[in-house]
């Protein structure tokens, strides 16, 4: 998690005229995820989220409609990575163990990326009905594909016998924890933090031999 | 976790007379704890409590100060039984597997129990900086007691080799996110849950044979 700067947006470039829609878009996006990070949904202004950028805030407004689906653009952006490894991993071949670990890599280093807080601390609170519902669905489809793959890997015999259920729910809460205890400039950075949670996962549900 | 009622209140009770102050200090904290969790902290007044209580709000301010102070009693309402637990782990005899196993299952219980809710997600947001600080310390005092039965474990050959902290930080997510999961009038009752985990756990942390 980096802090919120001006350096990164693509509006400063001197090659920002030839820069397309969706890299502002992800600017925007990122650099508010930055802020949420560091002051909080509540302390943080689509003014403050300009300001980091360098622009004004209609051009902001130029990118999303509301804070509200702002907050939601950094879930979503923190989540796609790992709707990508889950999919991957269900369709992949081989031991579902080691699938599974492909997910839990890119998961972790999900929840240590910028995206991490808004997508486990702050998108609890501070969605709409209907966007919550959505966001509902989205973590249902990561969960169900968990399940799967651990539902694989017990019959494939590369992942003991366990409730898939409540494996996943530990996985993702093991994981979704990052966000609770990780901050920039731990002793671990965001790739060994993946690594080690691999390395516990891996070893721990491993088959006894 | 149970609905808010007054069937509990001590208030109610024919022999409430001869109840002592901290019973109806206990009810006060539970019943708080059963409204954060239905209505939301924020949503939650003093007088509401006092309602479900069948008391008046001065009978609620003779018990605690304000509602921040409420919060803080129901985390530590929770916190408590952990707290015991991890002490108590310490102190025995025997494999630390096992003895990390009744922590794990009374930790479990805790976080499925009324005040879970406050334990995990209301009490990061609703504390002022010095009652945030106690948490801190109360929270860091159960985690360092984890890492040294994974310590003392993986030196008496009942848990696999893993990095305690990191170890730590899983089993307290997956604890914790139980708060994000499970409800009242699910098929798992809160005993179940602190069963499933503890065959999860001690499955998983076993050594390799």
């Amino acid at each position: 998690m980096t802090r919120v700067n001006q350096a990164g947006s693509p509006w400063r470039s001197g090659r920002s005229r030839h820069r397309d829609r969706g890299l502002k878009r992800e600017a925007v996006v990122r650099t508010a995820a930055q802020a949420f990070n560091a002051r909080g949904y509540h302390n943080t202004s689509l003014d403050d989220v300009a300001a980091a950028l360098g622009v004004t805030k209609p051009t902001v407004y130029y990118y999303v409609a509301n804070k509200e689906q702002l907050l939601f653009e950094c879930f979503c952006a923190g989540l796609e990575p790992i709707r990508t490894a889950v999919r991957e991993a269900l369709a992949a071949e081989g031991p579902a163990r080691a699938r599974l670990m492909r997910v839990v890599s890119d998961y972790a280093a999900a929840i240590a990326s910028d995206y991490g807080w808004c997508m486990v601390r702050a998108v609890d609170h501070d969605l709409g009905a209907e966007t919550a519902q959505h966001v509902r669905a989205l973590k249902s489809e990561i969960d169900q594909g968990i399940r799967q793959l651990i539902r694989d890997g017990i019959t494939d015999g590369s992942i003991q016998h366990c409730d898939p259920k409540v494996a996943s729910f530990a996985i993702a809460g093991a994981l979704n924890w990052i966000a609770h205890w990780y901050r920039d400039g731990q002793p671990m950075s965001a790739p060994q933090v993946a690594e080690a949670f691999v390395g516990l996962f891996d070893g721990a549900m491993a088959p006894r031999s």
